[in-house]
C-alpha cells in the first residue's frame, strides 16, 4: 500500500473524493484503497458506489476491512473509533 | 437470510443492535447480518466492532458488502443512498 493509491475519506463534498480515485488510478496502479473513520465511514461507502456506478464501470470491490483504532485527545483521553478499508481494483 | 438473523441499523443508540446482535445469536443461528443505508452505515461498522471486542471474542466478520438502492420520496423524486451488509459468524 504506496501513499499514493490511498484516499482518505474526511467531511468534504463526495465529489472531491471521486476525483481523487480516478486520479490515483490514471497512473500505474489497478488499485486503490478508501480510508475512512468514524462518521466518514458512510461517505467512503457513497465514494465508492458513486465511482463505480458513474465514473468507471470497469472499477470493482476487491475486499472491505473493519477496525477500531484508540484515538487520544488533548486530556490524555482515550476512546475507540470504527475504521473502514475499502480496496477497490480496475479492470 | 432469515428474518430472524438479520438486524437492520438506524439512529438508535448502539448498544441497542448490539444486544438484538447477541440475542439472534442464543438461537440456533451462528450468522448474524447487519444492514444499514446512509448515514447509519457508520453505526453498523460501530455494532460490528462493539460486540465483536467488548461481547464476543469468537465473533467474527465473514464478509462485508456494499451497494446502492434508488430510493422514492413522496412528490416521486428519485436518489440513490448507499447500503452495507456485514455478515458476522460465531466460533
Amino acid at each position: 500500500m504506496s501513499d499514493r493509491n490511498i484516499v482518505y475519506i474526511g467531511n468534504k463534498p463526495i465529489m472531491n473524493y471521486c476525483l481523487a480515485v480516478l486520479s490515483s488510478l490514471q497512473g500505474d496502479g489497478s488499485t486503490v484503497h478508501l480510508k475512512a473513520r468514524g462518521r466518514a465511514i458512510s461517505s467512503a461507502v457513497d465514494v465508492a458506489e458513486v465511482t463505480r456506478n458513474r465514473f468507471l464501470k470497469d472499477l470493482s470491490v476487491d475486499s472491505i476491512e473493519i477496525g477500531t483504532e484508540e484515538l487520544e485527545n488533548q486530556e490524555g483521553q482515550k476512546r475507540n473509533v470504527s475504521t473502514i478499508t475499502i480496496t477497490m481494483k480496475k479492470g
